[in-house]
């Protein structure tokens, strides 16, 4: 029999399944209740106006009259076509036949490397969520990653002089928190222009990013020349049960627009009904205001946390763009270690900063996606820690 | 910028899109209204206990108590032991845990396809619906095509001495309407035993098997060491809107089980927990008998079908599990030919037998997934038919 010897490159279990195994060891091992500050998922609910429309939705389904078969592979016009109003809102120009429904971000950061082909060259600012990385080791690409460090925001500067066929960029970044500057948005996309790659920006937290910043990769001069934008609508809009999300490829990013289609008739049948409609939903005026609402909240989760540890003097990412907070070990301990401790004395499940594939070491982040009263018990649980016995152990 | 030029050995348009092109060309000349038997999409409306439960997953959505995020990977417990038990009560041994909820059957055609690795040599038996085939060159593999015909009831007989690393087997077949004999696909088994070949065996018509037939590759002994079973809910449960589907992989089939999970942690979040409510109905008391009716009512549209081709003196393939069937151009006509004098002439849109692959040149495709009077309104229009007038044409 015959399998594919690239998983023998890949870690042996996925970061966040490693995780999983082991908040259930320490469950067993029982103590205090467990907070999972891990995984980037919600515990807040749905949308009502999604609710609302996917019931209608689902209604449509029982009659004949109403009922929808096999979806458009690419999607629905009416969510194809919000989209693009969404952009143009933002002064950029995406067509509808630009936006591509998806059933989420993880799954495209995968996908979309069918486009370029076998062998390619791919380079990932690091650290970064690893699911896009690891799909490009199964598929046998050339993959090199690029970290960022404290000194640079956790944004490299382009490696002028090599030339990779694609350049994997997350901003505002899982799991720093970093949201690129116009100005180094825009180093990369003439980097870009200049050595033929193409960009594949993760924008799945775009909601986040507040101020000046870049809400979109194409807010950037020439972008629609050489990137690719996946999102999703997994933590903006509280969709992570419901797989929804969309990816833009312009039609003047060489041949990926056309590409794309011919991919979707031979490998994919779209996305449900009835997803789509909830998604559609969010682009409504109380959409909206749910969405602002929801960011909002997350945000002051995350300043509370980060009062959690300026307390406990433990150096973290001060960035307003997301969800996440990024902090750095006390003492060099490295990350595994740490968070090992953190669950062990406190039960609180964070993510270790190493399975964010290179410039992760010695650093963890911790979800805000939680309930008030978790993030204020973590709060507490936090300040309780003693670096120093920490410091001793690891003499 | 790098592109996949595997692209370039497809057919420039998937065999679906070309023919809702052509479809559109001729609504824009007007004349009848079409009956499109052409894509195997439905137009009867989703079972009443999947909208029940459907609609009790959207509010379950709504709070914070019973909100679901994340789905695993692998697909709910719930759905999976149901179908782990549809598999014993047919006195076949599935765990859940060798089941895969999946967003259905096309995608997770192509999907496998990363566990077995790169330049596979992959076996096709043809006529068979295209994604698997178009996923398999796209991904760079050496895909051989080997042609059932009339004289052996559309599946061929194993190649002995020649070896695959993967066959791909369709039955009940998709287009021919041919279900596989326990004998025929006991040969297939063991063929692949003794070469160490992966059957991947698509199942998404196993609601339609009648008598004695086998309705799961499964039911043969040691396909178990061997197979692969991809099934849908699309056309059994008229789901093709929804996007649900499963796939079972044994433990005992080499290490695909273990790397099928691994797979799913880096590339997939898993399936809508909404869908996967809707299909857990269908295996309610209810939902079976709805089952039941559905494919009555579809079989007899197929015969309706049958008896206009038989009056008409056409030679189709009399099978009687499928809602599909396959009928034979007169005159030899060329059966693009044949596709477009049906449209143009009766407003018939029905496909061309040469898009599913080799063996299909000379046949096309009707499909009975359609409403009674669409059904008895085709077998009027093709009694019209002046097969005279094709004979003279083609001279």
């Amino acid at each position: 029999m015959k399998y594919n010897e690239n998983f023998e490159k890949l870690p042996k279990s996925y970061v966040f399944s490693q995780m999983a195994q082991k908040i259930a060891d320490k469950k067993k091992r029982g103590g205090e209740r467990i907070i999972n500050l891990g995984i980037g998922d919600l515990k807040l609910p749905l949308f009502e106006c999604s609710v609302n429309q996917m019931k209608i939705a689902c209604e449509e389904m029982r009659i004949e009259k109403t009922f929808k078969g096999y979806p458009p592979a690419e999607g629905y016009e009416f969510l194809r076509q919000k989209i693009s109003n969404e952009y143009i809102d933002n002064f950029i120009s995406v067509a509808p036949d630009e936006v591509f429904i998806t059933d989420g971000a993880k799954g495209q950061l995968g996908n979309i490397l069918e486009l370029f082909g076998q062998k390619s060259r791919v380079l990932f600012l690091t650290p970064c969520y690893p699911a896009g990385a690891e799909a490009n080791i199964l598929y046998g690409n050339e993959v090199t990653f690029l970290s960022g460090s404290q000194e640079n925001g956790f944004f490299p500067s382009p490696p002028y002089g090599e030339k990779y066929d694609v350049i994997y960029i997350c901003s505002p970044n899982n799991p720093t928190g970093s949201c690129m500057t116009y100005e180094k948005l825009g180093e990369w996309v003439n980097y870009a222009l200049f050595s033929g790659s193409v960009i594949v920006y993760d924008n799945a937290y775009s909601v986040f990013v507040s101020g000046d910043f870049p809400k979109s990769v194409y807010s950037v001069k020439n972008a629609n020349k050489c990137a690719i934008e996946i999102n999703s609508f997994s933590k903006s809009f509280g969709f992570t049960g419901i797989r929804c999300g969309f990816t833009v490829i312009p039609k003047s990013v060489g041949e990926y627009n056309r590409l794309q289609k011919r991919w979707l008739g031979c490998r994919c049948n779209g996305v449900s009904y009835i997803s789509q409609r909830g998604a559609e939903a969010v682009f409504s005026r109380i959409g909206r205001e749910e969405v602002k609402r929801r960011v909002n909240f997350y945000k002051t989760n995350a300043e509370i946390l980060k009062i959690a540890l300026k307390n406990l003097k433990l150096w973290y990412n001060n960035t307003v763009h997301s969800p996440y907070v990024f902090a750095k070990t006390p003492h060099g301990v490295s990350s595994t270690e740490f968070c090992e401790y953190l669950l062990e004395k406190t039960s609180l499940a964070v993510t270790d900063g190493a399975g964010f594939l290179t410039g992760g070491e010695g650093y963890f982040r911790l979800s805000a996606f939680l309930p008030r009263e978790d993030i204020l018990e973590t709060a507490d649980r936090l300040e309780r820690i003693d670096l120093g016995e920490i410091a001793t152990q690891n003499r």
